[in-house]
């Protein structure tokens, strides 16, 4: 194909984004390149500015512009709830699904012994520095229902626990729309189990 | 949702791209963040430049670098094959489809009357201009199968003959892997009309 150098390079830089192939990535490039001046210098700014200007909460270890997220920064937002999550992504899903108004913590990863990940490469001891302070009432573990996930939990909620702290794990069971005929069998059990009177 | 200033700015931006939606948006932009910063730094410097760099071939009106474009800049490829489109992406797409080895002309549009979009809007006086110039043999009409391209093309058609120049549209019929029984029936009827011996 005859692309010009500028659009060949930007065919193959938009073609490493995640879920973007070469014809998708293609019509995105023609498509900025007809789009007008002002778009095309914010979404290049906007690129850039993201790298630049994001960084790490100190307290719940999210994405943050500065010390605090917006989350951590916000008087209106439970003291007495956190929610354990693996990635900031994660924590974004939560926020995205409301109904919850408590804090979070971004554990940056789960337990991988074999990989040499232990609690030391989580943020696992400022999660109890926070919990030692003693306004938190009840940690809800969002971690993944992976392999991983699971472990991270069950010990997490091991060393919690003695604080005397409330320790819950977000149910699994059915997807909403999903179907009971189609899901698989690990699913269904958790779902059994954890089944709620009606 | 609590995004950072700068993420909910990448967002909204990468959201105004043809095809993706808030989710896929967020996706991507978190990609952007944890991807590496020479990357970041490419991808908005790629963007910025295909807008600074990319030029009109003064010759085809495709996409250029400079004066002129990749295929009018080719020595190899024939001058006596002129293929018609109505934009630089289907320049490209012919291109992408390989077998075509002659000369391009892009129209910027179509004729569309009751929009005020003539002859002059066009690059047809350019392209009238090029032929006139007589080494090309050839014009393959390759306008979009719509009300306006079919227009566009028996248009052309009119006017170029005379300079004594064959002129052909691209065949329509059913596409490869398509299904007679589902297709449209104006492209059934097109697909018999243009039927082939075998």
């Amino acid at each position: 194909m005859q692309l010009t150098p500028a659009l060949a390079r930007l065919v193959e830089e938009l073609g490493k984004l995640p879920g973007i192939g070469e014809k998708t990535a293609t019509r995105l490039a023609l498509f900025i390149l007809g789009a007008e001046r002002t778009y095309v210098e914010n979404l290049a700014e906007a690129i850039w500015a993201v790298k630049a200007e994001t960084t790490q909460c100190q307290q719940c270890f999210g994405l943050a512009e500065g010390d605090l997220c917006p989350v951590c920064r916000d008087p209106k937002r439970s003291e007495e709830s956190l929610c354990v999550v693996e990635e900031p992504a994660d924590l974004l899903a939560v926020e995205r699904a409301l109904g919850y108004h408590g804090r979070y913590h971004v554990l940056h990863g789960v337990l991988v012994p074999l990989d040499g990940i232990g609690p030391d490469q989580l943020k696992i001891a400022p999660l109890m520095e926070r919990l030692r302070r003693g306004m938190i009432r009840e940690v809800i573990i969002a971690t993944n229902p992976t392999v991983e996930g699971e472990a991270t939990a069950l010990y997490l909620a091991k060393i919690i626990k003695p604080l005397g702290i409330r320790v819950s794990r977000i149910a699994h069971g059915i997807p909403m729309g999903g179907d009971v005929e189609y899901i698989d069998s690990v699913t269904l059990s958790r779902a059994i189990e954890g089944r709620r009177e009606m």
